[in-house]
Formats: structure tokens, sequence, C-alpha cells
């Protein structure tokens, strides 16, 4: 059967899904700091056309190119596994299935979305692509990526994730790429952030503004900026895991899920599971869709619907989504990749419609969660997948108690193999649970810009 | 199409194949110290009546449990991918395919062996394993397997390996397990070892005598020691993998290889990749199967075919095998799963008889390769599956020099992002190539029993 690009004749979907094709009325546009809606063209000097169009776009299905399913293919589909000695141990009626997002090479759902911007860019004639990188997963699989296409790769990495995980950066050199702790000296941006605050741990929002400046720096327009999570294309790219998943669930005899968990930070993983499901949620379906986010960075449970900045230094376009406040500064909890101020302005739209029911976790609890799960079903997750983990336990010992026999799906959206300096504080008992204080909440969302319409 | 057990539809084997079968006359059997043939019910005292039955079968097809197919069936069948961007960077007319074991909880082949050795231990009654790794990969998945059905399990870890790998430590710790750095101060095998050399960076052979020796210092009998190599029937075992990869070739329209390349240490990743290769060349097949060692540890390149003991301190029964000697202590080298000094007794009967053509490489070039690999196919290999690596891309560039259009098949045995030190030591210029000098090897050649009959 040796198809065309050496594509085995699998289920792989040969279509990406968009969500705003389906939101009636649609997102509200991105805005420039004056207040005035973005033109595309204003994004021409960070992403490649293909991406501009994809981000704008209200078609429903988007044709994904040969050259990036010949890479997914070499992992994908990704295995949809039932959790039955999780269920065991439970003791609950509850059927439990994940979608094993941890078996990419990079060890996490990112090259779904990494793989398809490092093509775009290589087609625009892109020679360099900077991005941020919080936990270290993304960094990773933009490298992975840029490898594939022969593009140069720099990586700003949130310093306390680079220091509890020297081994990423090797991980990044091995395929070709540098990593930089961020706040570094390279940038304004960084450089204004260690003046006042030396020992910073950095942040998401940080990071973003220091890759993005790196890429508006090449004056040849020949660097571009990659983002792994919050804007509505790469929310697209994911959507293949949900896609899939609904295939691999009816061969296991199921039909739509009762309910659906996912963590969320930027909302990458959560959309890629979750708005294939959202389409039929919309249509009429029943089903309990619940991001689920730390509770030391609680953007959708706590923040405010608002128009803000991307990063923190307010070098980006204002979305319009749930944030917590551009100048927020989460804490050094051991999810890196789940602290962000804001969130994907199509989670947050979803959120905002009544689509979803959010939900906010403690870290305990959550490595308490993802040491059962290990135990039972054998994969060391993420820090980060560990969230969904607890809230899918959470499910099912309620299933139990209503005695309901109901279908949870969850998104592992990686492994943990790089993250095994928090599950060892964990036995050491040294985790500790991070809370955000309401003063220090109200601080941050009195950093929201005026230059947008009020919400 | 709810299966029983959840088992998909998929095309998962469900039998072993028994190369035993195939090879007239058989094997030379175990004999115990003394030079008398070592009777099966001499191994109870370390494995469960089933694991016995295996090992000394000469039924050709022997029937995978069903308990054990659920476990393994969340990740197998595991990818069969074409390797085509390295094609291309090294302009090769061979078609290169890979068996990518790296998906697994565990990170690699072993899993396919600890799963049943675990599930048949459990069926008999056993509470404790005891086992030793070296890399970490084998006790990794010892660790998760014994998780999988309620056993406790200890694992003495090759000390260089522990102090190069301090995170293996914390995997097997969160399936539940415990690890010690060997040689230790628990075992007699341990402390003789340490009062002479208390700095002994260790070898798999010592490890091999501290498990055998904690097992059998359990008088109740409810602990078993389980092996990750070396045996007929963790061979056995491993040969899902060609088996799979058999299937899927001929899904990509391939025939039989014309070469099958994987690295070999105890000889399970090869075995499990070739065995199934190895009856149709039996059967009159022309296929250049290639066992790649490392070249500071070269059982079947340079050491003796003899009967030796299995581990340093001469506890296991004798076994006819290549071997560099029970007191071979090789360097501390990065491949630590192919520090061992024997070979697997079936890889050994196949090398006797010509079915291979086994090769020794340096471990720069293994790196050099993997990072070739790494960027060219995106998966950051194990160190020992390096050696593998390092032997496709000279027969890829053999058959361009001879504009000869062959089909490579290899056996990607697992995955390094716990291994990433050994790549930063490379990337720093500090790995060097470790030689096996002559006297050291007649030095510890001399060290072979008188027991057996000489061969």
């Amino acid at each position: 059967m040796r198809a065309k690009v050496g594509l085995k004749d699998t289920q792989l979907p040969r279509q990406w899904y968009n969500l705003a094709a389906d939101l009636p009325g649609g997102l509200l546009p991105p805005r420039t700091p004056d207040g005035n809606i973005l033109k595309p063209e204003q994004l021409s000097a960070l992403f490649p056309e293909p991406l501009i169009e994809q981000e704008i776009s209200q078609q429903r299905w988007i044709d994904i190119p040969e050259e990036v399913l010949e890479i997914l293919a070499r992992w994908r589909p990704t295995p949809l596994v039932r959790a039955r000695k999780l269920e065991r141990a439970l003791n609950t009626p509850a059927r439990i299935y994940y979608k094993n997002e941890s078996v990419s090479p990079a060890g996490s759902h990112k090259p779904n979305t990494a793989v398809p911007q490092a093509y775009y860019n290589k087609l625009v004639g892109t020679k360099r692509l900077t991005t941020e990188t919080g936990a270290g997963q993304w960094g990773s699989a933009l490298s992975f990526a840029s490898a594939q296409f022969g593009l140069e790769c720099q990586v700003f990495m949130v310093r306390s994730s680079y220091e509890k995980k020297p081994y990423r950066k090797v991980m990044m050199q091995t395929w070709g790429a540098s990593c930089t702790p961020s706040p570094s000296p390279l940038t304004r941006a960084g450089r204004a952030i260690l003046s006042e605050h030396p020992d910073s741990p950095g942040s998401l929002g940080i990071a973003i503004s220091e890759a993005v400046e790196a890429a508006l720096a090449d004056a040849s327009g020949q660097t571009h900026y990659a983002l792994g999570s919050v804007l509505n294309h790469v929310m697209l790219h994911q959507t293949i895991i949900g896609l899939e998943a609904k295939r691999q669930l009816m061969q296991f005899g199921e039909k739509t899920p009762d309910t659906i968990i996912a963590c969320v930070g930027g909302g990458s993983n959560f959309a890629g599971l979750s708005f294939p499901f959202i389409k039929e949620k919309i249509e009429g379906a029943n089903i309990d869709i619940v991001p689920v986010e730390p509770a030391s960075c609680p953007s959708i449970t706590r923040g405010l619907f608002a128009y803000d900045f991307g990063d923190t230094a307010g070098m980006t376009p204002l979305l319009a989504m749930y944030t917590l406040g551009h100048t927020f500064m989460p804490s050094p909890s051991h999810a890196g990749g789940l602290r962000y101020h804001g969130m994907a302005p199509l989670v947050s739209e979803a959120t905002r419609r009544g689509l979803l029911r959010p939900e906010a976790i403690s870290q305990v609890e959550c490595f308490s969660a993802a040491v059962q799960f290990a135990r039972t079903e054998g994969i060391i997750v993420a820090p980060e997948t560990s969230h969904a983990v607890a809230q899918v336990i959470r499910e099912a010992i309620r299933a139990k108690e209503e005695k309901r026999e109901k279908v949870i799906l969850f998104g592992l959206s990686g492994h943990g193999l790089l993250d095994l300096q928090g599950y060892a504080e964990y036995f050491a008992g040294e985790i500790k649970n991070l809370s955000l204080q309401e003063d220090e909440l109200k601080q941050s969302l009195a950093s929201l810009p005026n230059a947008g319409p009020a919400l």
C-alpha cells in the first residue's frame, strides 16, 4: 500500500477543524494598543501568510498539508486507551479513556502545531524561528520541528523551569536549537525585568516578550516568531487530537463521551481534544467539558474577560480573553506549561458562552493523582497533565457515588520524564499548594490596559 | 468493537515465536557449576513454573496471555516508520525503516518481557521481584510491570549508571519500586566487591549476583528474580517486535528486508526484532542480520563461545554463550545497557551457526549518528540504540556507493530522554572512544570456569 509520502493506510484525519466557524457571531477581534481593530497584515512581521489566514479563517475544515502529515504519521494516530486498571482501583462504574499524546518525539501534543508552523514558515522562506517555552515542552517541540525543515530555532525558556530542568536545554541542542533562560540580557524586555528583579523566576509572558522582540529585531524579515498556544491557528492544528479520539471512541463501541477533561494553560491541549466535541455540543449533544487549571494560575476560574496583552511587556496585540492581567507573576509551580496569565481567545469565548465548566486544582492533589495513575496505567505524566488526571479521579469517584455509568475522556498531553524533579520533591514531602491571594489578583488585574473596549 | 479485555481490533500478534524450535540440534543445555546438565526444577527458586517451561520449550509458537495483551495493547503495535528524511540526508538509494519501541511507558522495548514476567509471577503467588539494571531501562520496565500486578520490586542498578542518571531512581520510585546502587552493602556479593574495590563502578554481572542473592535470601519462596535479557524466555517475549514489523513492512509494500540491524548487549532487543526473520533465513531467505555491540564490550566480535556464568560472583548456572569472561569489567560507557560480559545463548547459537554478522562500533561514531538521526527523524535515541543507528548509516552509505536499492530495517529500542547527560558530554567534546586492550581481554577470559565441557 506504499501510499504517497509513505503514509500508511491509517485513519489519520486529513483536515483540521476550526471552531470559529461554529461560534455564531464569531470572536471579538484582536486590537492594537490604541484600541483599533488589528489588521491581519499587521501580523506579517511575526507570522507567515498561511498562518495569518488560518488565524482569521471562518472555514470549518482546513486541509492538512501532505508534508505535515508525513511527519505526524510517524507517531499518529496516537493511542486511545481505556484506563481499566485505574477504573478498578477507583471501583468506579465510569469508563475512562485517555488520548495519549506522550508518544511524540518531544513527549507531548506540542509537535502537532510545531510541525505545521515550521512547514508554513519554510514555505515562505523563513530562515529562523524564535519562541518562548514554559515547562520546555513547546520549546522542545519547535526545536524538533525546525530541524525537520532546516530552520534555525532560538528558544527563551522561563528561568524557573530552565533551572529545574537542565536536560530540556540538551534536548533542544540535540535538535540543533539554542535555549536561553528568560528573562535574559539579550533583549530590551529581558533587561528591563532583570534591572528591577535580578532574581526573577520569569514567566511565559516575559519569555513571549523576549521572543517577539528577537524576531522583530531581524530587519531582513527572515526571522519569524512561533507561539505554542493561545492563538487560533494553534488551536486549529491541535484539533487532530480530538478528531482522532472521536473515531477511536467509536472503535471501542462508545458514542459521545459524557465528560471531557483536559488541563489548560494557554489552551492548546484542551482545545485540541475538546473542540471537535464542542462542535457536537453546539449541535445539541449533552457533554460536560472541563478545562482544568492550576489553583495558582486560575485565569478562567478567577480572571476577567477583557482585552489584554498576550505578553508581559505589552508588545503583542490585545486579545479578548480571560486574563489575570499581563503583569501577573504566577508562583513557580511544577506545571510550568500552565503558568500563563491569559487564555486562548477561542477557549475564552467558549467559556463565556457557557460551553465549558472550568475547574482549578492545587498541585499536591495533582501529584497524588499522577502517582496513582502511574501505578495503575503505567504512564508518568507531565505535571501539567496531572491536573487533568486529578479531575478525572474526582469525576470517577462522583460517578461511583451517583452509581452512574458514564464515559470520561481525558487528554494525556505529555509524559513527565523530563519533570521527575517534581516527583522527587513530591515523594520528599516538599510540594506545597500554592494559592493566589485576593489582593495579588486585584493588583495584577489593575494592570489591564484601558486601550480595548470594556467587555 | 468493544472486544474482550478492551483490545481494539488491532493487528497485535497473539503468539510469541520461539527460535529454539527452528535450530536443528537445539541449544547446548545450561549446566551447574559442577558440570552436570541443569535440571529445570533447579531454576524454581528463581523463576515461576510457566517461565521455566518457556525457557526450555521446543514449541514454535506460544500463546500470549490476554492479561498481557491487554497491557501491551496500550502502546502496541509500535510504529514502523520509514526514515525518509534520514534517507534524503544520506542521499542513499536504500529504504530505511525503524521499529519504534520508545513509545512504551518506560521508553524502551523492555516492558515487552517485563509485563509477562510480572504476570506469570503474579499467577503463581509471587509477592516480590528482584532484578538488576544497567542503563535503567530494564529496572524501569520491571518497576512499571510490577505495579501493574501489585508486586513489590527491588532493583539493583549499576552504580556508574545510577550516578549518571539520578532520575531513573525517581522513575522507579514513582512506580512504587526501590532502587539501590550496585555494588551495595545489602548483599554478600556486593560487600565482597566493595571490600576490594570501594569505588567500583559496578557492572551488570555484579548487579545480577546481588539480585539473585536477594531473591534466594527470602526463605518464604515468595520472592523471585527477574532477568531483562539473556534467557530464552526473555528472547521469546521480545519477538512480538519482529512479528509486528513483518506485518507492517508488508503494509508498506515491502517483502523481506535485505538488512536487519539492532544493538545488542544481553541480546533481547536484537532477538526481538530479528528472530522472526532468522526463521525466514533458515528457510532460505537472503537476509544480512547484524547485531551491533560497543567496541568497549565486544562479546560476540571478540569473546569466546564457552560455558560461563551469567553473573560476576558465579551464582547462576553456566550458559553456553559468547563471553568475555564473567569477571570482565567493561569501561563505564554511556550505553549502560550494553555493558554485559556475555550474550544470550540463542543469539550466541545463531552467531555460531553463521546466521549473523556481528559488528562493534565505538561510542563517538554512535553519538554522532544519534545526533544526525535526531535532526532528521526527530527521535533522540538511547545511547544503546545509537549503535544500531551508526551501523544503519554505514550500510546506507555503502548502498549509495554500490548504487544498490536495498531495504534496511532497524530496531529503535528506546529513547534517550533519561540519558541526555551523554548527549551533553558529546556536545562538550567529552566523549572518548573506549577500546578493549588485548591483555585485558586475555585476563578476563582466564576467569572462564573449567566446570563446563570445552566447546
